[in-house]
């Protein structure tokens, strides 16, 4: 494969240190997965993080020997020659802290217990994720990442590091992301919630035990989410009102072709995704507000903020709209901070910061390529 | 209550001639429950019918002698010197086969077999309504409508009459309403019924005979379509991020008011709502195509409408979004009929159709003002 990182392997980082989260919680150790592409240099300024959104995870680029198809979801942005380029860059990506792709998360098996942590397991924030990062940073000998990087979830964790370690990241890429969620998209993530806390094979997340898995309610969850992912337009053109069999059954099985791509896409997702994973992942989103310390005021929130950045969104993007972006440039302009923002023109709703769009991709190479590596800030 | 009709009674009307519906399936005999308000003129010219929504009924305006706090759904519209007039038009109300609400539908005895239809009572479509609205119009011994007038799916039932009965309906009166559904609202209602087909207290649709409800699927279909029937802004306005308790208490219980809010509408839907009336209204609004049978061209659909028309729509409405009542209008004006279209600037999403705003008012009164009574086609 042309531009690959080419074959890559999972590491594995285990923190044998007590992390106390937002919430009061402590989790006594934990582990985190995670896979790196590209090399560090000498004074180790090159690195650039990764922080994957609501079902992403460390496998952001490459392929796996033994699993040749598994390509990265990133894969389009993160390799030699691309915009995330890793002749240049040693890029880091890892499963979030409460994940299902091998860190430590509700499915895992607390070592106190012997049983999964299932409903045990703390509801975590995005700060405590930026902590758990920071931690992973420091051992491995990155004093100071030269961008740290995500789209949507994972952008919010790009601003939080801005503003939880000011020294320690040099640029953040925050993409088709917001300062904070607005009431709509609570409430969003709410139904979704309430889809899986509802399904009587839950069992107060602690499903496992019960040799189940609440499938009904991660299957509504992943389809209400892929409707809010895709643009109105995006979807009137790819299925339209189109009917599976050609006419009218008059019946609840599939008629339109939209609701068989729903359906896949839920059945899919609720065959491998943990529902206490997704409920934690979009408690994350819902809680996360740099100014609920400032009474509401993202100003004062972003005061400390040191980076540069750049802010990128999508016009056909509802569910993080162009508007939410503008609300983490502002503030940013306020406190006289370098910031790049760029609106692109996509017919692909909030999944458009995955696609191959070239505006897009020539923006994130450009300002990626300005960087200066081997200079400390 | 100045300016209402007063007190009001249900009617009921019982047809025993079979219909055959567009599925081909035929229901023997059916009842319709009705109200009407204002009086019916000499030569018959004066009535408006109302057509109602998803979750809508017969009870349109007024109140009930034993319950005069149960207030008609659109009594803020209908009543004397209201912008429907009953001091100058009779109106009626009914609830449609297949509800819930006194009509003939799945939670109605069947006389054949002594026990609620469930899942033997047919898909329905808007066609097969306006057939069951004929007939009740001839019972009540009208001709020819002065208007028929519905928002959302109300509005595709009165559209639907202009292409059925071109020559028994005046004024067609379409508000926040579509020609037919795009793939993005046909997503949002198989979400709706997904919640409801999968919820275990289903049964197939024969839950009456188990003594449950699917309570869950039907508070999460009412919950999502909240969220859909509001906009974004007006989210933002009455809820934002505003908690219940005043801070972060780490769990899955209501944290936000939004969250608050939607249960509450989720849980009181629930408790009266039929969860077979649910599915068969979100099917009626996938299914209706006036194009269908015209190799999807709306031109060709409309050629058959004599009717005037007053199209609204409301800016932030993104269920059923202004571009959708263009594409009402736009075959109309290709056939030229007389269409008159607002768009009335709101804040309150789909819900506008059923609000006080004045401007929406009064392009409702003024247009009804100008029609003639007494005067046939």
């Amino acid at each position: 494969m042309s531009n690959s990182v080419g074959v890559v392997a999972t590491k594995r980082a285990v923190f044998e240190m007590p992390l106390r989260f937002r919430s009061g919680a402590v989790l006594p150790r934990y582990e985190l997965v995670y896979e790196t592409y590209g090399t560090l240099n000498a004074d180790r300024s090159n690195a650039i993080l990764i922080c994957h959104a609501l079902s992403g995870h460390h496998h952001v680029a490459g392929y796996y020997s033994d699993a040749p198809n598994n390509i990265g979801w990133w894969d389009n942005m993160v390799g030699p020659g691309k915009p995330i380029n890793t002749d240049k860059f040693y890029v880091i990506g890892l499963n979030n802290l409460g994940g299902c792709h091998g860190s430590t998360g509700p499915s895992s098996i607390n070592p106190e217990t012997g049983l999964p942590y299932g409903s045990s397991f703390p509801v975590i924030t995005v700060e405590d994720w930026v902590e758990s990062q920071a931690r992973l940073a420091s051992e491995l000998g990155i004093d100071c990442f030269a961008a740290v990087v995500g789209g949507s979830l994972g952008g919010m964790q790009a601003l939080q590091w801005s503003l939880a370690y000011p020294e320690r990241v040099r640029h953040v890429l925050a993409i088709a992301s917001a300062p904070r969620l607005t009431a709509q998209n609570i409430a969003f993530n709410d139904v979704a919630r309430n889809a899986i806390l509802t399904d009587p094979d839950f069992h107060g997340g602690d499903f496992y035990l019960h040799g189940v898995v609440p499938t009904r309610g991660l299957r509504l969850a992943r389809m209400l989410g892929h409707i809010t992912y895709l643009s109105d337009d995006a979807m009137a053109d790819k299925f339209g009102r189109e009917l599976r069999t050609g006419q009218y059954n008059y019946g609840y099985e599939v008629e339109f072709q939209i609701e068989s791509y729903l359906r896949y896409q839920g059945d899919k997702f609720a065959a491998y995704f943990d529902a206490n994973t997704y409920l934690l992942m979009t408690k994350a989103l819902d809680y996360f507000d740099p100014a609920q310390d400032y009474e509401g005021d993202l100003n004062k929130a972003f005061a400390r903020a040191r980076a540069n950045f750049l802010v990128i969104s999508f016009t056909t993007d509802w569910r993080f709209s162009p508007q939410r972006s503008r609300e983490i440039v502002r503030p940013l302009l306020h406190n006289h901070r370098n910031v790049s923002y760029a609106e692109i023109t996509s017919n692909h709703g909030h999944d458009s910061f995955l696609m191959d769009d070239s505006q897009y991709m020539d923006v994130v190479r450009a300002y990626l390529a300005n960087i200066r590596c081997g200079v400390k800030v």
